[in-house]
Order: structure tokens, then sequence, then C-alpha cells
């Protein structure tokens, strides 16, 4: 007698319909084992998640949690209903990063089905959902849109009507400066020792690139263990038996976990944009393997004045596979991006001015 | 100078008498640190111990610790003094898990030598011991048997009596009530949708079975990372210059890390099945190594009412390397196991009831 | 626009000064987590570190973060502004652990520039820091020296003078004296049992070696998990994609990583050298890679009375390569070291009397 109901293969593209609400499973509390092991799995050096000291001077009770363990987080709860069918993550947009969490937090994510595209191969379709992350308090800490090509239960095409959503190319500066000024920080006290870069918001100029020089190689535990810690169920990234035989021929590692790596080796150069609040859009150019050693470069791509203290500059960073980024790999003449470009992620950050 | 009595090489089969007991040594606080790491290692999801907020719901402080990384650290504190010379680890039988254990608590574990037999080839021995750990209350929290396969220092046949313990085969009903009663779990808030899973009691037959299709890879770095956490010193999990030549030409893997990655996976179709309260029996079918994927699958084998919101429902789960669980893979006609099996264990949870 | 000084190259020799200053970027609020990392990592098993009930037998608040622990992430913070550009760490000396670190603390370091020596071929020269270590409360919790050979931006000869420190080849007795009682530490309820030891220092006798038995394997993702956790970001660790066209083809295992490994593999024959209060030198004799096992002996070389509960020994530990440390692998008669030899450290540990 094998159970029919019990155990779960994802949600196929049939399976959504548009205005769902979707509760996701396994309310996560975030701890400080959680911190440490986003410290051992990339190294970051961000001083506002590193040190207590440094961000009660901002005003803060202790240090917050990274804002890509956040993300990350929120993002592996939506993969059991959402992507566990998905032959790609697509895109993200309108990724708002609202409150500031801290160790000890419980967090939880719903996703609303926003739009849905059937494609013409008639084997796959694009799930648009936007994932809403709130704490225990009930208050949204992350709010953002992504979506994911999704495969079909049964070949054939459906008698569905596309839905498009509307997806922004960017955050409003009114958001950004809305979500800035929430926050609250008290940059009298910014130490720039501390930080490790005396660069302020005036110091950054649009179209200034800037190469993150480090490299960092990653390896099968290290992603598996990221991956596994944000309770993300892709089976790609786990099950060698499956993926040897897949298309690739081997593990794919999660794409959050190259955003993490290029967000932590961005310190070398800014080290001062301390808090992400949100992220316009990002692409993941190519798919990262384990032996594969990551590179990145950002470019300065708009500023915004938030108040006499805090500026807000717009980076697009870029990891680069397998070479240093100092040739600042982009997208190619023809739109598409350079072979070694993994990802690319564009998103509005927080500085101190000049005191 | 050579210092003769400061370092160990373990007891072997002569050092054991009946009725000896072993205080072990190293006792451990649990923290949010481990809990994160076992987590990390095994991407578990069951509601009860990712979130303070859903343990509150069932009327408890905060998340206990996950069982069975209790039963790995109380287990490793018992190896330098019981299976440093082990060849095998036969088997489990009466394992009880009286009391909840949370981050921050700190245990030690005891053993009582309880039955000695001495092999006929007159190399080895079979040591039965009941491993006793406590929190720092003196509290029983966990309370075991295993047997262990050791080698003889000399040898040759000794003058020895075979003493072979009492050993059930399965917990008392009459035990399993007790202990689950015990905890004074409240139900009536459980949270099916934060639970992953809106099977009750009610909706488990005896002889169902479950495949729980996922597949996780095990790489040498997150089972020496995990046995280390656990304090474990068994040679034969970290030490590839010498295992390079032993048995098996490669380090094996430490059975208790393929328990949890079985309890991890069956989440997907067991995930209410929140809490263990006792382990019948296991038994570690084939070794496991890095490089292979493990699957498994879930027979239901007895049900058990408890009060009017809790049941408890025995489960015997099987681990699979390196082949889907499809095939609910068993012992075979011969009472051997097919040979992918890795693990079978038989266990009492605790599940709700419909409301 | 390629942005020219935001990011850093690190230090070359020409950058440093005489009785120059650097305060360290990146305070770190240590944690649980880290705890549990480094458990992970190493498997040890001090009883005061592993658990709250044994050090507050020794009238501590709590457990107290691993000596090694402390010193790897005071060390890590002052390798991008000291070592990113060094060819190795050619050694430590007067290293004192002045004041225990508890979870919750934050620490940053300080170096100060007591040495510089131009080599003769022109192409590098040797850095002489001492590194001070202070808390959240401005205490010194840590002051060690260190020197390390840096590469020249610029070749040929540079018109400097070159200043040598006066570097103590061993720890005063008296400070070592002072250190030991300035922890108050209560011995009278050290237990022998939780420590895992019954060996006093009356048991202890200089020249005495201790053979520690136990061998463990190294792997990337160990020594990078690790190097990442200690925030350190010198480049040979972690970037593969230019190690493999390296001196050794191969990504190089961080120096405190073996010392770690070294300290816990020790706990086999010195469980009750409980506390390192100071370290008299040390030498990587040879570079580690992953894929190398580990083993470990001690040697007995002074021992310091402290007062009637306590005692202090100094002990040197060689770690060693891919071969047993039973032949107490050393110099050779040759003054070079036996080619297995890793590491070979200097230090005094306090070890309780007998009662």
């Amino acid at each position: 007698m094998t159970s029919q109901n019990k155990n779960s293969v994802g949600n196929f593209f049939e399976d959504f319909s548009l205005n769902q609400k979707i509760d996701h499973a396994t309310p996560r509390t975030i701890t400080h084992g959680d911190v440490a092991l986003y410290t051992a799995l990339y190294g970051t050096r961000f001083a506002l998640h590193s040190s207590n000291e440094f961000a009660k001077n901002l005003a803060l009770r202790e240090s917050p949690i990274d804002d890509f363990l956040l993300f990350n987080i929120a993002f592996g709860k939506t993969v059991p209903d959402i992507s566990l069918n998905a032959l790609a993550n697509l895109g993200y947009a309108d990724c708002k990063f609202l409150k500031l969490v801290y160790p000890g937090d419980t967090i939880k994510s719903t996703s609303h089905v926003i739009g849905l595209k059937e494609n013409s191969n008639g084997e796959t379709g694009v799930v648009y959902v936007n994932s809403i992350c709130t704490n225990q308090n009930n208050e949204v800490v992350l709010d953002f849109k992504r979506w994911v090509m999704v495969k079909k239960k049964n070949k054939g095409s459906l008698d569905t009507k596309t839905t498009l959503p509307e997806l922004p190319n960017e955050l409003s500066k009114v958001d950004i400066q809305e979500i800035a000024l929430s926050y609250n920080f008290d940059l009298n006290n910014f130490n720039h020792t501390d930080s490790g870069s005396t660069a302020s918001f005036e110091d950054f100029t649009v179209g200034e690139k800037i190469d993150h020089i480090d490299g960092m190689t990653v390896e099968e535990s290290e992603h598996m263990l990221a991956t596994k810690l944000y309770q993300n169920t892709a089976k790609v990234h786990f099950n060698h038996y499956y993926e040897k035989e897949g298309r690739f021929g081997k593990r794919i590692v999660y794409g959050g976990h190259v955003i993490s790596l290029v967000r932590s080796l961005s310190f070398n150069g800014l080290a001062n944009a301390f808090k992400i609040v949100g992220i316009n859009g990002g692409s993941h150019a190519a798919p990262c393997f384990a032996g594969k050693t990551v590179f990145s470069w950002s470019e300065i791509i708009d500023v915004l004045d938030i108040n006499e203290n805090i500026g807000a500059i717009r980076i697009k960073t870029n990891g680069i596979g397998d070479a240093p980024a100092s040739d600042f790999q982009d997208k190619n003449e023809d739109g598409k991006f350079n072979q070694n470009v993994l990802l690319s992620l564009d998103y509005w950050a927080l500085i101190p001015k000049k005191k």
C-alpha cells in the first residue's frame, strides 16, 4: 500500500492559478548560529553584521542579520511550493528590505501568484510570484517578486489566458527614500576604521567601476551547507545521483549562494555600503558549479541623497566565474552576457555621508 | 621518555566487566550554534525545531533541540570509552527520549555494561551497554541500549561467562503512552500550514508505505563536521591516512549521520511526526561513504492512541544509498537486506489528531 | 572609469614604517555560533569550553571561548593590513592570553610595527608587528608578536635602516605566574571525570613525550570555512583559480587551522591542560594542504608552580602530516625539521594539581 498524497513532488505549471495565495511551511527562528555559519560560508566582513558594538553606535540594539541571509532564508521557504519543479530562476524584481531582522526573530513567507505565461513548447510555463516575508509580529520584513520557469505535468497546450504582471525595472526613489528613513540609523558615530573604508557617499560617482579583486572557490559541501541552512529543497543542488545524468552532469550551485558570495567579495571597495534596502533586479547569467572561483566587480549606476547623514547608491555587481573581474565583464555587444558572468545584481545600498 | 598512561587507545573487550559503570567525559552545553549547524548539515524542516513561535504554540518555552541532535551528542560521549575499538555498531534497542532538551542545557552520558559475549574467533567480543544521558539538573533526558563488536587486546579465548542482556524487540506501549503524556504538549494550536502537512494521526494506516522522494549526497567534509560536532572520536570517520589502507579503502560515514539525514528526508511525507519518543531498534545494514546519495522511505507499522489530541505512529524508515526509494527496498526473501539499504530504523513518533 | 582607491591590494613592504600603528577593521562579536562551528571544525573536547557547568565549577560565569578561536579571530583581523601580501608567516613570539573572552564579547585588533628588515634579494622584507586584541571594555585580551615576509611593491633596495625588535625566546615565568593568577580559577571542584583525564600537574615530568595517537584529515571546505569564520582574507587559502598556477599548485591551509587541529588532537594526553596562558613561539615548518591527515605529539619542556591548586606546564606540540606521531618527529641533526613536521608550537598551559 503506497501512500499517495502525504509526500509532495512540488507544484507544476498547471497547479498554479492567478491570485492564488500560498502560505509556505516551516517558520524559521534565525539565531546567532545562523549568523556564524553565514560568516563561515562567505567570510563576510561588513561591520554592521559582525559587531554588536558597531550596531549600537548606529542606534540599534545589536547586530541585525545580513540582508542576504534573510533573503536566502525567506526565499528557501518558497521553494517547496513554487520552484521545486523549476528549470530556471528567470529573475527578481521589486525587492524591498523593509525591516531589520535580529537573532531570535522568527520569519515566515507567503507568496501570491501575480502572473502566468505558458511557453509555446507546451512543456513549461513561467510563474510570477510576489513573496512576502513577515516576522513574529506580523511585520513585513522583506517583499519581492520573482519569476521561474516551471515544468508542466502534462505536455501540450492549456486553455489558459496569459497574464503578465507589472514588474518595475527599478524601485522608485521615493520608496528607497522612505525605506532608508524608516530604519532611523544614527550615523554620527559611524566608525570608518571599524567599517574598513573611508569612502563616503560623496566619494562615489555614477559610472565608476570597482574591481573587488578577491576570488573565492566554491566547494560542493559549502554550497550544500548553505542551501540546507536556508531550508531550500531544490533537488538540483543536493542530488549527485540524479544530476550526474542531468543537464550539466553535476550539481548546480543555488543562485542565492552566488549572490551572498559576491556581496561578501564586494566588501573590498564597498565596505561602507552597509545596508541593502532594495534590489531592482537580478539575473543568473550562467549556472555556477563547485570548483569555480568567483570574482566580482561593481558599477555605481545611480546615487540618491537621503538626509544630512545618509546617502544611497545604486550598484550593479557582477559575479564572474573563473576569471579575475578586472576586465569588468558584462553584456557583450550582442546583448548577451560574457561567458564568465554568473550573476548581475542591481541594488540600492545605504552609505554614510562625510561628517 | 614516552608517557605511558596519559593518552588513551580506548577500551578493548578484556577491559569491560559486567555491571561496570562508566561516566563519560566532556559534558556538553548544547546551543543555538549546534542547532544551526544541524540545519545546515541535514536541511531539516520539522517546524518544532525550526521555529520558537511554533514551539510556543505547543506550550513550550521555545524550540527544543532535534531528537537526533541529542541522540548523536549523547552517543558521541560514549565513543571514547565504549566503541573506539569497535568493528561494528551492531544495534540499538530500548531507546527512550524522556525529556526535551533546550539550547543552553548541558548534557552528559553514563554507560552501564549490561552484557558481554566473546566471539568464537577469539578476536572480538560483543559489549552491550545501557547509556543514560542526563541534563544539568540530573534529569534523564535519553536512555538507550546498544551493542558493539569490540576488538580484543589479546587474541585467544578468555575464561569469561557470556551474559546476554534482555533486549526488548520493541518499547512497550505503556511506556510510549507515559512518555508521550509527560511532555504536556498542547496541540490545540498545532498549525498544519506551518508544519508543512495536513496529514493527521487518523490519516495513517498500518502497512502504508511512503516514498520520501528526495535524495541528498554525502560529502566527506559534511559527515566529518557532523561527527566532530558530536565530539565522536571514532577513528574510521576522520583518518584517511589509515582508512585508505583499511577495510573499505576510505573513511566510513558515522551511522548517526545517516540516521539524521534519513529523518530529515522523511519530512516529505511525515512532516507532522513532530516528536520522536522512542526507538525500538535500528540496523546499519551497510556502511555509507562520501559520494553516496541517500534516499529514504517509511512504513507505518503500528499506531497508538495517546489522548484526545495526540496519537503515536510506529514507523520503520529505511535509508537507501544510490537508488531512489520508490522500490521500498528492504530485506530480501533470504532475510538479508537489499544491497542498497544503508539503514533500517524502527521508532515511535507523536503526531496530532484531527481537530 | 575605474575606481583607484576604494579597493585594497593590501600593504607592501614599502608601506610599513617603524612605530606605525594600524587599527584593524571589522570588530567581531563572538557568539555561541562561533563556538559550535569551532567544535564542528576540530572536534575539540576540552571541558572548559564544552560545558557551562564545568566552567561554573571553576567559578566562571559560563564557558569562555577556546583560546585558539580567540587567537585565530584576532589574527584574522590583522591580515588585510599586515599579511595580505605575505609570502610566509615566519614566526610568533611573546603571545599572552590576558583575559577570558565569552560569547557576546566583541573584539578588535590593533598592530604596531616594531621592526623592519629588507631582504638582500630586494624583493621582500620582514615586517615585525605587535598585535593587541581588546574587548568591548577596552581590556586587552590577547597580546602577541609575529613577523612575516612581505613582498615589495618595487624591486630593488630601499634606503631604509634595518630595525630588529627584541623578541624573547620565551615568556618570563613571572609573567606566566601573574597571568595565571589573574584568572582567579577555583580548581577545588575541577572534575577529572568530566575533563577526561586524571593526570595532574604532579604527574608531568620535564622531558616526557606524549603521542596523541589520533589523526584527522583536512578537507578543502573545512579549512576554508574555518579561515572565513576568522574573517582572514589571505588569498592563498581560498582561490584555486590562482593557486593552481601558484607555488604549490593548490590552496594552502591557513596555519592557524593547523594550530587549532593540533591543539584539539592533544586532548588525548593533555585533557587537563585546560587553559593556555601564553605562546613562547611557533613555527609552521611546512605548508599543509587539503588531503593531509594531521597527527600530533607533545613534549613537556618545563613546569611552573602557580599556587596550591594550579600548576603550569610548558609544552611543545608538533603537528605531523601524513604520518603517525609515534616517531616524535622533530628537528633532524642538521637543525631542519623532519619533512613530516607541519607545526611546532611552544606554549604554557594551566593544569590542576592533585587535591
